[in-house]
């Protein structure tokens, strides 16, 4: 096959991350320096833009400002949650002819990366010519193939400076803290809370995951387990846990509450299940200084915690993406591969390998069903990087005379 | 009076914050240089370890040790609530005579400044020659006398980091997000959200304040506006807001979910109040996406987000205090001055005037009942330092051609 000449559009999908943009920054700066793609498109708020005919013309941004951007949180382009069928196809696929567009962009998960995939099948049966190019992104670390996707190491660095200092606050005031992190179905993000474990007293003592099931009597079993040895205990624990009939807690430990604002209490009602956890500490535990924090979207969008690593790694898939489409005229979804301690590869896989496939904790990274491994934690942590400082008092007890 | 020559004994109280052990670290190294202090103790969990008589000796602290610590939110002496009565006071006297402790640095809110009244007066009583000294500290920033209060300044720091980032993330993905930041009774930490608002169309849109009554009706009113105009709404709320009976609205909503999990839902119930907010707009206004999060006890203990200034004048206090009450033989509240865009001086007043006293915002930073004034953000803006990047993408949109 010849290059193709013609416009590259690129658009954001699913959920914004830390460095969503920078992935971005790297498509746009990238494509304007091949000869073959004539000008460089965005789409307003993810494939939704293509529909309708929302476009910006990236090619006229600045460098310092897109620079700027690539530093800023959230999708720059606006995101959607849209997923496309045939007919939606047919008509991105005609305001994509009219204006020429060849190379295609998306940034996003698993979901986006079924889009991708979508539009590529869809484009062979059109006859429409077209480079379709899934750039991954995600916080919660859950796509297939690849080591770890652009994002997660970001929130995994607000997680581990959230639990940190909640520990502290915890040693300072003693008592129990709950903390839910997102993940609903891959407890990567809720795991990386070890990270803020320092000395062997540190918190998280506990955490939860999706990967395993959760039951109410041994988890109170072990925070009192945990209580009786520190006088107190930080637990981490997935939105996404659930009971040995696969139902999510959220939905479980709500039933149990019988609460009813109008018969229709949210699932993903934030704060329902850390606050059921805490209501269930101080109850059957009788435990007085419960406290429950749900992280809620701040980690996902914090500004100013970002991981180095995650930051270069997210520009890179972006200018690999462009590389691959040009250079090789192929489709398909750009990976990241680990060569070293620590040093990455980056390649491109069939859309197939990677659209709507879900990848989970795998067991050498969990240890019992409240803790993960060293394993995990060696995993994790080149992606992180270094945690801001924590230190202790170290000074003599004063011998009593009293 | 002539100068007192003893031990000198520290101890934090309340709730920690990013830099109480700044002021801890300055108390301790500055005592260290007086000789009429011969050592330095401190008191583990507050007043609680003068009753139990658990001290560290830091006066064999290392100074790279001290300097760790300082950088290190959290309480590193641990901290506690107790209040002292009469009784409480002999049974510490008890012990600091047989320690022979003359110099006592209570770090903490007004709670704190009101145990460091009753000690003194106590004292006074005893005939108990002592300095007590009140080193300021709370997230709230409601000391009365003082500028602000050391503690104030990083956590609105984390609120604006905040706030910014849940605007970005609810820019890319339109919707209403309702962030619920601590402050029973002062608005302070909650108005400092508006410092994530860089673009006239950034979020918070509306700010709800615990000094202005709160209007469930006047609410749905604000956002309907607002999600009109932008479709989006970003929503700062104070934890405290109270209805026109001045009861608090998270037990005022709470009762009307009626929610029971064994009749005894938590009024302090982190996520209920976001909850019920959000509830609130889904069925009243009709709008499908709407996000609460309640930032918790992170706002005051994420590691790493440290406002300089703030870092600096937490360290000053707790130098000051020594020097007061070496110097000058006298008891009181350290309190800040600002004297300069910015700049600032340190005085001491005495502890009645501080201890219990709350003060609120006033008048000329709230503007209407859902917004701050200029004049509050060019007060926070100093305090709070710069802002991580925003920027959006500065590109001409595609002319349409279908």
């Amino acid at each position: 096959m010849s290059k193709m000449i013609g416009k590259a559009l690129i658009a954001q999908g699913g959920g914004p991350t830390a460095v969503i943009n920078q992935s971005l920054v790297g498509v746009v700066l990238e494509a304007r320096k091949f000869p073959e793609i004539v000008k460089v498109y965005g789409a307003k708020y993810g494939i939704r833009g293509i529909i309708n005919e929302d476009f910006l013309d990236l090619t006229e941004s600045t460098t310092h400002n897109l620079e700027q951007v690539a530093s800023t949180p959230g999708a720059a382009l606006g995101s959607t949650r849209d997923k496309p069928d045939a007919e939606y196809c047919q008509k991105m696929f005609e305001t994509m002819r009219a204006h020429d567009i060849r190379y295609f962009y998306y940034i996003g998960g698993n979901d986006s990366a079924e889009t991708c995939r979508i539009i590529n099948e869809q484009a062979n049966l059109a006859g429409y010519e077209l480079r379709v190019i899934h750039i991954p992104k995600t916080i919660d670390n859950d796509l297939v193939v690849t080591d770890h996707c652009p994002g997660f190491a970001s929130a995994a660095k607000y997680v581990a400076h959230a639990f940190a200092g909640a520990n502290l606050d915890n040693k300072a005031l003693q008592g129990v803290y709950v903390g839910v992190v997102m993940g609903r179905h891959a407890g990567f993000l809720t795991a990386s809370s070890i990270l803020a474990k320092k000395f062997p007293d540190d918190g998280p003592h506990l955490i939860y995951l999706p990967e395993k099931v959760f039951s109410v009597e041994k988890f109170l079993e072990d925070v009192r387990i945990v209580y009786d040895k520190y006088k107190r205990c930080v637990i981490a624990v997935s939105e996404g846990i659930v009971d040995a009939d696969g139902n999510p807690m959220m939905a479980t430990l709500k039933n149990k509450m019988e609460c009813d604002a109008h018969g229709n209490i949210r699932l993903s009602g934030i704060g329902v299940l850390g606050d059921a956890l805490a209501d269930l500490i101080i109850s059957k535990l009788n435990i007085k200084r419960v406290r429950a924090d749900t992280l809620g979207y701040i980690q996902r969008s914090f500004l100013g915690c970002v991981s180095d690593v995650d930051k270069h790694e997210a520009r890179e898939v972006g200018e690999k993406a462009v590389q691959y489409s040009v250079w090789h005229n192929i489709d398909g979804s750009v990976v990241i591969k680990r060569v070293g301690d620590y040093a990455v590869e980056y390649g491109l896989v069939p859309l197939n390998q990677i659209a709507n496939k879900t990848k989970v904790m795998p067991p050498e990274f969990i240890e019992g069903d409240n803790m993960v491994t060293t394993e995990f934690r060696n995993y994790v942590k080149p992606l992180v990087g270094e945690i801001a400082v924590v230190e202790k008092l170290i000074a003599p007890a004063v011998n009593k005379i009293i």
